[in-house]
């Protein structure tokens, strides 16, 4: 659902009932006393903040859509003592899931005092009687150095499982407060479990930590592990710069994660400012004639002697599974593998049609974008999400993640999040900043 | 001046004359299109994005007050081909500061068709005759690797000049385009030479990048070198740790730049969320007492066995000082070393007032912090940076820096950005999530 | 060759002619002065050094063979002020080229006083005048910065090219001393090149120093590059580690340099003490039967859960190419893809012969191993080649390549040093201390 | 003891009794069959390996001197089933501890079946009943990730307690094996418990596996953390390049470990070649005078500058202590900082008696050296050390550390290893390489 059709319905955040125990956190409700607050119920932060826009929508009388800000409130839902947490993580890996299963853990020990944290173990299979995965009791002590660590403690699954079963579980645990770390296909079920919960009348909150190392959740202007990536994907676009002026007509090229968006190619290109070319599910490009992919990299050849190409994974898929792709598991689009394609067919051009010897190196860091450890400012962006969101489930919201929104962290209906993919839009400053810095041209499609 | 008192005069922006050159970066002036996009002269960024304050101001029928937004102009006031830019950077190191150069240049030379660009060497001083520095041309081949390497290939100087020589200097050379890098120090030199041109009626346009690596820039939420900074800090944290948990009664002490605001301390401990104590300049705290530092440190190796604590620089300078200390070159207040005395102050209480015998591990990463690369995000942020700042001079925009509000690029008047010193406020969020992560009494201050 | 047929004759070093010249650099030739000394001409390093062995040698009256111990000599052969050097790279990329460029540039233009040195672009196409490629001038000040880069500023070619061409341009150069800096078909053309150099009668030195990322030269026991490559692969098995353990019955398998030796694989896999399995081209593995690795693999899954395995790219190379590979331009056998081989092998034994779904995650970190700069130690080592192999040729010495050997730089013959490839021996420490780490079967070869 | 007057008596090792269980490791007996070997129990690596020297022995009929080899033995001494082992690490933390300790665990229990591990806390300590230190049980999934942790998980403590209440506590107990990780004041410890143990006639063998992150262990050629400490160093080196090139007249200063010798300093030189001076404990320098440093920093400054200068902690002490120094708790002498001492000297120096206004930047790194992980060479040396310790004290023998011989490991007696500190030879290759690359002179002495 597109920003401007947003309506105030749609940002409306779901509660258990009425928060009536005094928060244990101590905090003030004064402002201007030197002492961090309290959020209030009513805080919002505006969907929209351009100035013109706005004025606008005032002029037309439509309410001011804005979400919920996130935060400590001074009320709370559940009594700490007596209730117990969940933890679970599906999906692919992504830098910062330990953080986040960490500092859950922290707060919702420590701050609040609910000392019973399950851990389940890969994914929602972990609910599922019949692999008989055992569940952890997470204690600080266990999980005090994980936030070091790559991967999930966890671990993780792929893949929808029965709902009906899942909330039997939860039921049989008496879990009251249940945390999803996980991407889109995740969300889906956590909806489905919320709903699911909902319909049997429980007193159970399910909040979601939307992870996605693709950055691809709507409303969600930053996932956890994004930047980590990029910065791996950065030193991979090094090495490959390296190796295009290592060797006559060398060619680097680098392939990195992204299914349906370019954040992770466009950030790592602008990370390390040696990339001529970048290549995104969002930008559809020719490879032949006289703007086309073969013949601007001919001419760069015949001009510098080098060039270095970045590719997402999702990127010209129409070359190479002619949009006839099966689905996996989790039930993403198999991807046809555009890299090796797009190494074959450069090497084929070059050898068929030009005088040009060329060299190509190729590069795809694969696992090793994913499954390193959080970096300095992933990692408290991570302690941000958890915290938050144990504040909201202990409020007794649910069936939300948390979002961010310039600067703020925020409650979004996880069935808003769902309802589409976010993707870079070729008209977002940031891909002004990548055309600016790489030279690419503004566009690589024939007329 | 604080938020809720700037008026649209306030953040109203300069401009040397008529923009009528079409910019040659043939962007699109249509919005979805699918091709980036001029930002008109008019889009701004609203100053307030909570819904309750704005829904006040509408009510008190006051304007809305808004940045204007950085961005490509579709008609600019320099013909590229007959202008000369020149870059100085002032003031500390800080990570990323070649990026900003390296992209000033990039984008001039390749993007605009600046062509001769100088690079002033050792800040304002490589204005000035009788320092008889030679400037740099830059050009894209001799600055191609600099952001890989900390530092300033231009060097720099701290302290003021003579304006007037400066300007002089800036007439000599035929510039109309300057880019100053620096923090506050820098700003009341860019603010001066911006009057003293408009004083003589130059055609000169003067736009800062704002350098802090303390983050301390009103109306720049962020400035680039900050999270390098922090990560490197964070380094010295996971150090600290491991001595603290590796000798009897362990306690590490690690002090971090911070000479007026807490905001590397701050993050450095969420991002190595090992951290038991933060003390930064905006908070008071006392040693002594029930509540007090040592008391309370006390309690902790009792429980514990070991401790971390991390001080910013400029934190509880009444202990070192008395409030009276001298100004250095660049008319900063002189500072006492707050790390050593509180290395020797915890030692003396803990070996005269109790039976605990303390192994005290002090770290001082100093400019290991400032001089390196900066990181992946950091480098990108320059890049944003710089580009933005180059269209802004080429669109004749002047006496200004280039800000950041609420994830948007903007132009902040000088005068506006210099008024104060930005903090980080005990009842922001950020503190809160500190608060939480470390255990930190939320006051150590007793009544 | 092997080490124990190994005679006097074969390590015996050839000298241009008397060395005549005192030696600039001023040192001492007085040992207990406390001032670094000249290395005598007689100066050697034995090859044995374990004592039954030389007490044989000794009882059968056999000569002690002995390396030529490198180092700086009293007197040179060379009149600094009168020599022109000239550096060039070939072959594959490896971490530490750049250092060792630079400092024989530092050497010979400030130790020495050799103030002309030609750094050859694009290996030993450089020298012939059809490709056109101008050499660099290599000054201390446009050096000064090169160790911190991978790659090679020289850039690299493969593949051999005329010697008569390439002598010819030396004496059109006048060079007096040539430093090649290749692996195995480096020196083959460094051999051919002293040949020639012989039968011209000319006074041209040829110093090598041996790079090979495999650490696969002969009577060389490091070669630079290998520490930094090895750091760099145990990062993706540390990768490979947390994928495997962060999904039901994990395997990860990582692919890493190695044709004819497993020095990356073995240093890798006790770098990042988490591997089970590592295979490499010096021992034969069967797939199937009791002990073959299919096998082996299973009984671990079922008992662990997961599971890490390391292949060098010239491990089973019979399953590959079936023996019958071709060549590719530096004469090297064209390898099979072992690494996909075995990813797409185990998924399928698992999914016929198993009931176990298993999650597979490969990894190639491919160049990322090699166009990184070099480690800290990798960076000292390649200080030391270049200080001894400028020794060398200043004094004369030609026909060889610097050599360590038993904590001794040394002086061997290149024609020795290209008589075998060295391999790992299953008999070697290194192995042991493999097999110890990683709890593999002593073999997985069916009897 | 100098190496030239060892004799054959003071390299013998001693045994507890007659190896007479056969080792479960089967390893092969026969060389040539591609199956690691066990080590003969007489081979052994001559001290010495230049032939000259060599040569001069056998003509005097001196007999050849030789370090027993350390590897695993066809029959040992413990019955695996019935022994248990402790480990204990002292004196300042190192990087690798936890690497040696996981080494150690994993090869007794997995490879040799010795399942009962004691990991003994805060050093000696731990054996004193009035400290009431718990032990930990060391089990392979206690300890699985602790290689990744710099520090020592069993913490550590300085300063010698009552050998009769340690060995009390071994026999209470009932350890087999000890494992001690530690340097020169554990290893005096450690030959007081050896002598004990042997006044008893206990069945107990010690193993000592050095540690000293300055490297000044007597027959041990290199000590594991050396590498990653001055990897560190050297990233130190880096930042204070670029802080001394930022600025006018900018000296970077960088202090590092090095109490009696410079290895570190030397080394952190050579990683990062930016190092104008190295000045270390071993070498006298003068401060005034025509060649003393400050003329000499004076004279660099004018040519150059900037200049860097890098200081062993325990460089130039006459000029701190007066040779009067203190003793701290593990009896090595209290050092006075000669790095501050520096910092103001040549402050004071460029003020009073030139022209010269400098930029002084002072870098400390401390314990950022030290409590990091192992990098990955370190990693590979520890594994190495610890499975020649295991070996060596399954097969009885005792009163011994694994030491590091021209590539082989060895068996060397504690008493040897403490007879003095190995320092850096100023004749010694290294030296030369430091002076080659950095350009200091050959000496900064005056006459």
């Amino acid at each position: 659902m597109s920003l401007e059709h947003l309506t105030v319905a749609d940002l409306k955040i779901a509660v258990l009932g009425k928060a009536a125990i005094p928060s244990p956190l101590g905090l003030s409700t004064v402002y201007g006393d030197n002492i961090v607050n309290y959020v209030e119920n009513s805080a919002s932060v505006l969907t929209c903040h351009d100035r013109d826009q706005l004025l606008k929508v005032i002029e037309q009388n439509k309410p001011l859509t804005a979400f919920e800000k996130a935060g400590p409130r001074e009320k709370i839902y559940f009594d700490p003592s007596k209730s117990r947490a969940a933890v679970v993580t599906c999906g692919g890996l992504c830098p910062g899931i330990n953080n986040v299963i960490r500092s859950l853990v922290m707060i919702l020990y420590y701050r609040y005092g609910v000392k019973t944290i399950y851990g389940i173990k890969y994914g929602y299979r972990g609910f599922i009687p019949k692999f008989n995965y055992e569940s952890l009791l997470l204690k600080p002590e266990n999980i005090a150095d994980i936030h070091e660590k790559g991967g999930s403690i966890l671990a993780s699954s792929r893949g929808a499982q029965d709902i009906g079963e899942i909330v039997d579980c939860l039921e049989r645990m008496k879990i009251s407060l249940l945390f999803t770390i996980g991407g889109d296909g995740t969300l889906h079920g956590a909806q489905a479990i919320y709903e699911e919960i909902s319909r049997r009348g429980l007193n159970i909150s399910i909040v979601g930590i939307p992870k996605t190392i693709d950055n691809d959740i709507s409303y969600v202007q930053k996932t956890f592990g994004l930047e980590t990536a990029f910065s791996i994907a950065a030193n991979a676009i090094r090495c490959a710069h390296v190796e295009a002026v290592g060797a006559p007509n060398g060619i680097g090229i680098v392939k990195v994660m992204g299914r349906m968006s370019g954040f992770i190619a466009a950030n790592a290109a602008l990370a390390l400012n040696e990339v001529n070319y970048v290549l995104i599910p969002e930008i559809p490009f020719d490879l032949e004639g006289p703007i086309g992919l073969y013949k601007i990299l001919e001419q760069r050849l015949r001009s510098r002697g080098h060039a270095v190409l970045i590719v997402a994974e999702g990127a010209g898929q129409q070359y190479v599974t002619g949009g006839k792709g099966q689905k996996d598991d989790s039930g993403n689009q198999r991807l046809g593998d555009i890299g090796i394609f797009l190494k074959d067919g450069i090497k084929k051009y070059f050898k068929e049609q030009t005088d040009i010897y060329v060299n190509i190196k190729y590069i795809d860091p694969s696992y090793l974008v994913r499954s390193v450890p959080a970096n300095a400012n992933d990692s408290i962006y991570c302690i941000q999400l958890a915290q938050n969101a144990v504040h909201a489930a202990m409020a007794g919201k649910t069936g939300i993640i948390i979002g961010r929104w310039i600067n703020n962290f925020t409650h979004v209906p996880i069935k808003l999040a769902i309802s589409e993919n976010k993707q870079l839009s070729p008209e977002d400053p940031l891909w002004l900043n990548v055309l600016e810095s790489t030279g690419q041209p503004i566009t690589m499609k024939n007329p």
